[in-house]
């Protein structure tokens, strides 16, 4: 077998960098200076190497599996305009198996064109009869560049620049400030923001700008834009700068913005906390409930064999849960709902300092070309239409022609795609569910086993135990699902057939975030809204498979249990993320691969010896890039535990934190340590990300108002206090929020058949529900029916004030940065004069050539006096022709 | 006094236009033909008249008032670039009152600003000694028009021209079909969108185009977009069309799509109402009120005079309620809800596809120039630094030097402005509230009056009436405050010293919505959520000013007086406004203008009756254009009636269709007819209208749940239905909703002194209390909390439901229509091949021009060989060096 991998696609924008693929150690890379700018170099040693292609070819049988294949077929369609670069990026991988014959012709015909659109060429001289890999090295010319710059609408900057407004007085000061919290967060990232004047650019196609500007503006564009760990320097002379592109730079840039926004919600989540902590020893329901002589005969948790318990035995968890479950949690959860909608706004803020900085403002997407896979099944579709219509056409001559221009595919085409979609996804829903479902019944067996315990203590404290290795065991159910999901979305948007890259990311990106988001989520959302409220109770448990309880939280609130489910999961989710999935499988792979590059034979390994390695055969060891989904989704999903369930967890921003400092490092490195050097693309915006945030940062609003209102007992409070205390405190809280149950109401065989406390007549238990002695006995009471109308009100409230404030939030900060719409407007005036000045001089130059022609008084052309006419009867279009120096490169 | 009136301020968008105000009297104007063509040329009968300018002369001193006096001061600035026309837009009503000669040398600077901008000018020739008002009418030649053209960066449209695509099959027969159910809606617009081929547009300061394109491109641009009634003819013989320019274009587009959209909503509207009609018979709740077997006997309505009734006798508003609190209500809600959303995203489409038929995609918007108050202040400012500083230097002579350049006012100089301003917003939120408790009390007092009639047959329609009578007289009161409110609010903007004019029209649209809303809504309100819930219960009556009782709903429920008041006030002022301020009072203020003209001595008017008067002097009495700001205004104070309060009033939809399609033609007709043409502005979008519009959406929605679940009987139906009732349907609601008072509890005095029902024990009145017998007896029942939790419930599920409804809705309908992008995509390809052939074109003239000198052996001048071997040495770049043909004026 042989194919063609093509390692870079898109020559285009990394024009001038000097060979991308040879820094690919990057920060790590130890190799002479001299040896290594001779790798730099074609055998001229003048041309620049700008891309390596490598042409995979079969060599041994054990090898064939190993890598990804990627054959490329010759472009479907001619080339388009006068670039065939931007169909290098096709990427087939052909079902049939071409004979090795072809391939090399379709290899042959690939150079061709390549070198028909201008690029330089030199094959690896040293090929061997049977070589593992060929190596290819492309010099892109410098009119190539232009040409394409041209064709991109690169913007070029213009000879002239200007200052930037510098700040003063007390923004200065409060920036500088701001700069030094930031700086542990961001280090050795050059600054490159703190420049005092810019140029000033224009689009490329105006006769404005030499073409000798295209490729200078590639070269500055070559330079990192916010990849910390990335050295920066002029990259004429950066023999270690990789160039990323925007794309990338945008998602440090999204993860720069993030981090720091979370310094100031960490704070907050710590001061919160302390709250929490210095107001435990004054918390009346917590100081009842561990109040001996307060002494609640609680009724037994299950039926039979469970005993009568005190109430003060829970004291624990009730201390505990005040930490989290306090008046300040209320606050912090409309502070964090206010921080989404100032990070949202923050960001798309420095998105368009970004694009201003970058000159991406004004880019219009390019049209995407369609994928390989799409134009293959059209093809298909074709070929098959048009052996249909044949077979018609030889059975009834007279039937209507069919119309053969079958344009693009139908959702009739996509149908069976859709319908396995759909159903894998519920497929997956369920077993997510299942998942959930498993783990909920571990915890409730062993917290029966657990409960036949007679020791008291133990029960109280073995809930947490319980809690806690069922979270763990969902962590790992969950690290589990997080990559077969990713990996079964992947191929899920391919039997879609979408038709464009970007469409498939945005297909790709909503499949694994629902999944993900499902995932992860499902756990907490039982333990927050669903935990003990089907329990039923006492003499009249809810049972399930018969003979297991329902579960319920503890005496403290369901708080505390979320707490600790969120908590687990976050964290671990986060450090073996980190740990093994970022750091220890990659390190594998190297493994795995080095460890199969021992299959060749002895004498190429002596051969490999004497010769070492050229750069590019250690870069081809590198991971090739899978775009930057994965890390994406994990800082989403992050974003979801600092949103959504904040107000049961005010810790979380500071664990996404410290977490987050530690990922950045981690991806700069792998970027630039462990990865290929992936293509630089042109991007704007973050794209259906922000969507998702946005989305998510609506719905953090109304799970955080059900979190408080139903899972926390902060409503319930509040309605003792204002609507049943007689002293207007919270004394006897714990006495209002226990119902009565009369032991004489035990069925048969469910009363405690022994107990040590056999004196009981009435036991208490968690819920509001009308005393034995009413004539609606154990019905919801009143009081029911008042702390629920009282949470639903407050979620009424809490949503619509703080969608309000959210609102007015994003009003009161506009998305364009007054410095950059003043610096847009600057440069608009400044490009006006420009312009102007351009067409004065070339007005003068031309009625000097044309005069001087008239003096000789030699026969002047017709056209070129008439010309002049036309230019002098105009006078408010200077120059309609004009002349331009290229001489010297400069203009 | 003498004052100069600069009718028509920026000249450059017009161009070409035949004189605008000639046609003044646009539909109406009966001029013979050649008398009229003589007016619109200057006396030499070939250049046209484009502008008329006023300058205005004191003579008699009962005029000095009568007319608003524009005077216009010198331009603060040196001309901004090339183009001193954009300032002339200053108009300066100067504090200080200078000398007449003053005045006419202001007028002669300005004069000689125009003449040096390159405007060419006629006076009136018959200046009589001390004439009323001097005419002065310009002439915008060829040359000024591209120029500024280029600066505005106006769209010019290339030779090129491309077909659109057709639509085919079954999306244009759905069109079609569209387009004639829409027909009666939209009369005399010619078909502008049903062209099939669209000219390439490309921006002007590109050497692309002649200078020539740029006027025609503004000829193409002043035929009337979307003004129905203005006939549309091609410019150049078009005597009689107005061009009203994007912005008021864009105004009767939105006010297209709003009505357009009416019509599905005012269809849903009235089949929800005809479903009320049908099912009245079968509601089982108001036969049970109707029932005459099923007597209830209700408490009185107040204490002492009033008597027991029997509930029998509210039959009839039980079944007018029916016919608007039906559950297809709570559907129609989610609908219109979704309407909302459908309408937003409908006219944001709209309004690009608009953009791009107008080629103003890609404008940007062009940076304000200060206002001349603003400028006016802080030239004051300045002064007064000045002179502070010189008091300074003089009182301490080492003091540090302050410093003067004082760039722009700050929030200290508008301190007052604001102080201003929030208190009166704050009094004449006061003033309505006061003003709807005004009516409160003419409703307690009437409705008590009336209880004591004995009939109880009147006291039933008696409510009717009273609140028919008393919400007529709230209609009066909102229109008359809805004029105060629009001065003020013209006034309070004013003080704030906005800088811009742009900035002065969204404060001042800001405040005014704000005003216009809460005096239109706030008796809404009142009825829908505040009425009757504090009314208290019989034996416990809430009392205002020690003798009147609260007032409370009929036993129908509150839902069918907010009906009556909605559709009093929403047709009342629709009608009355559109009569009597739109019709009415422009029609009064010419009559007392025409009356005012009769002070004239009457040798002038014989002089006049010999002379009949020009036609600017007859456009000259026509209504200056204030604004489309009133006109939205009414649209968006309607769009409330149609979307806030829909729950109660479907047939909303339906008048407020009605209404437009009236509107429009009144307003087309105001725009023609009456009022003196206004600028063409250039406008991308509606502005600040779009957000009131969609901040009303998402208001709504929260507003129809509170309607639905607080003011409707929907909820407790419900919950009676599944959880009371016996039989699981509506038998026996009633009942359920009556509450049982024992007349012994009757403090002494508050029992019915007279009573025909004397042997009564128990009476029942309308809410969830605890019966006499019980403990708490009259403390709210569990019912009561159990109906209330429901309603919350309701509240959260229906607001969250039609968000991500609405949500979905917005996400589903893209924002660029795909033909649209489509468009924009092949337009962008076409570009480019035109361009490149362009200047493959150039490079062989040029190659051929200089080969030709070649051949003739004349000395070449060094720099046209050195020129060419440029061209050549960058094959890329195909045309540096080009030629223009300019003669035939078409490129």
């Amino acid at each position: 077998r042989e194919g063609v991998l093509v390692t870079d696609q898109s020559p285009l924008l990394q024009g001038g960098v000097p060979s991308p693929l040879f820094q690919g150690g990057g920060v790590g890379l130890a190799a002479p200076q001299d040896g290594q700018s001779s790798c730099q170099f074609f055998s001229d040693g003048r041309r620049k190497v700008d891309y390596v292609l490598v042409f995979y070819q079969r060599k041994q049988i054990s090898v064939r599996g190993s890598d990804r294949l990627h054959r490329l077929s010759a472009p479907p369609h001619p080339p388009h305009r006068l670039s065939v670069c931007v169909d290098l990026a096709v990427e087939v991988e052909l079902e049939a198996d071409p004979a090795e014959g072809e391939m090399v012709l379709i290899r042959e015909e690939f150079e061709a064109r390549l070198l028909e659109a201008g690029l330089e060429m030199e094959r690896d001289t040293e090929v061997r009869d049977q070589p593992f890999c060929v190596f290819t090295r492309l010099h892109v010319p410098w009119q190539v560049l232009s040409r394409e710059a041209e064709f991109l609408k690169i913007k070029i900057p213009t000879k002239k620049s200007y200052d930037l407004k510098q700040e003063n007085g007390f923004s200065a000061s409060l920036s500088e400030f701001w700069r030094k919290v930031n700086q542990p967060f961001q280090p050795n990232i050059p600054q490159l923001g703190h420049s005092t004047t810019k140029q000033l650019s224009h689009y490329a196609p105006t006769p404005h700008h030499t073409p000798h500007q295209a490729p200078r503006h590639a070269l500055r564009h070559a330079t990192p834009h916010a990849m910390p760990h990335a050295p920066h320097h002029a990259p004429h002379q950066a023999p270690h700068t990789k160039y990323f592109g925007e794309k990338i730079g945008l998602y440090f840039a999204w993860l720069g913005v993030y981090t720091q926004l979370l310094i100031p919600a960490s704070m907050v989540g710590i001061i919160v906390f302390c709250y929490g902590c210095y107001t435990v020893d004054m918390d009346v329901p917590s100081l009842e409930m561990c109040d001996k002589q307060q002494n609640f005969t609680m009724c037994p948790l299950c039926d039979g064999v469970c005993d009568y318990w005190h109430l003060s035995t829970a004291c624990g968890t009730a201390r505990a849960s005040h930490l989290f479950d306090n008046p300040a949690t209320v606050f912090f959860a409309i502070f964090m709902s206010l921080w989404v909608a100032t990070f949202l706004e923050h960001w798309k803020r420095r998105q368009i300092s970004l694009n201003h900085s970058w000159d991406l403002t004004g880019l219009e997407e390019e049209e995407d070309h369609p994928r390989p896979k799409y134009e293959t099944v059209l093809l298909q579709k074709r070929q098959m239409m048009r052996n249909k219509e044949k077979k018609n056409e030889k059975k009834k001559k007279k039937k209507k022609k069919i119309e053969t221009g079958v344009e693009k595919l139908t959702w009739r085409d996509r149908l069976p795609g859709y319908l396995i979609n759909i159903s894998s996804i519920l497929f997956m829903f369920g077993l997510t569910f299942s998942a959930v479902f498993g783990v909920i019944v571990y915890r409730i067996v062993v917290s029966a086993l657990m409960a036949m315990s007679p020791d008291p203590e133990t029960k109280s404290n073995v809930r947490v135990t319980v809690t806690a290795t069922a979270v763990i065991i969902n962590l790992v159910v969950i690290l589990i699902l997080d990559e077969i999901y990713g990996a079964v979305a992947v191929w899920l948007t391919e039997l879609e057939i979408p038709r464009t890259e970007s469409n498939f990311e945005q297909h790709l990106i909503l499949k694994a975030f629902l999944l993900k988001f499902m995932n992860a989520y499902a756990p907490i959302f039982y333990v927050a809204f669903f935990k003990g409220r089907f329990a039923g109770r006492p003499g009249d448990y809810v049972y399930v498979f018969n003979d297991y309880r329902m579960e319920e939280c503890a005496p403290g609130g369901c708080l505390i249990e979320l707490c600790i489910q969120l908590s687990i999961i976050m964290v671990g989710k986060q450090l073996i993320q980190n740990n093994v999935f970022e750091i220890g499988i990659p390190k594998l792979k190297k493994l795995i691969r080095a460890w199969k590059g021992k299959g060749i034979s002895l004498e190429e390994r002596e051969e490999q010896r004497a010769r070492p390695p050229q750069q590019w055969n250690l870069d081809y060891t590198l991971v090739p890039f899978e775009g930057l989904t994965p890390e994406y989704m994990e800082m989403i999903i992050q974003f979801g535990f600092v949103s959504l369930f904040v107000a049961s967890f005010p810790l979380a921003p500071l664990f996404a934190l410290l977490n987050n400092v530690i990922e950045i490092r981690l991806d700069a490195k792998k970027f630039v340590t462990e990865l290929r050097r992936p293509d630089a693309v042109q991007a704007k915006d973050i794209g259906i990300w922000y969507n998702i945030l946005s989305g998510m940062g609506k719905f953090s609003v109304i799970i955080n108002a059900f979190v408080i209102s139903f899972t926390s007992d902060f409503i319930p409070r509040l309605v003792y206090q204002y609507m049943y205390s007689q002293t207007g405190t919270m004394h006897g809280f714990i006495d209002h929020t226990l119902s009565h149950f009369n032991v004489s109401n035990f069925r048969p065989g469910n009363a405690p058949t022994s107990s040590y406390l056999p004196e009981t007549t009435v036991c208490r238990y968690k819920d509001y529900r009308e005393p034995p002695w009413s004539a609606e006995a154990y019905q919801f009471s009143k009081t029911y029916w008042a702390v629920l109308a009282a949470r639903l009100a407050f979620v009424i409230l809490f949503q619509n004030l703080v969608m309000f404030l959210s609102l007015l939030v994003a009003w009161v900060i506009p998305d364009v940065p007054k410095n950059i719409s003043e610096q847009l407007k600057r440069e608009k005036t400044l490009l006006v004069d420009v312009f102007l000045r351009e067409e004065k001089e070339k007005f003068h130059l031309l009625q000097s050539l044309f005069s001087s022609k008239d003096q000789r008084g030699s026969d002047t052309s017709v056209v070129a006096t008439w010309s002049l006419n036309a230019v002098i009867s105009h006078p408010c279009r200077l120059g309609v022709l004009f002349l331009k120096q290229c001489d010297d490169g400069t203009y």
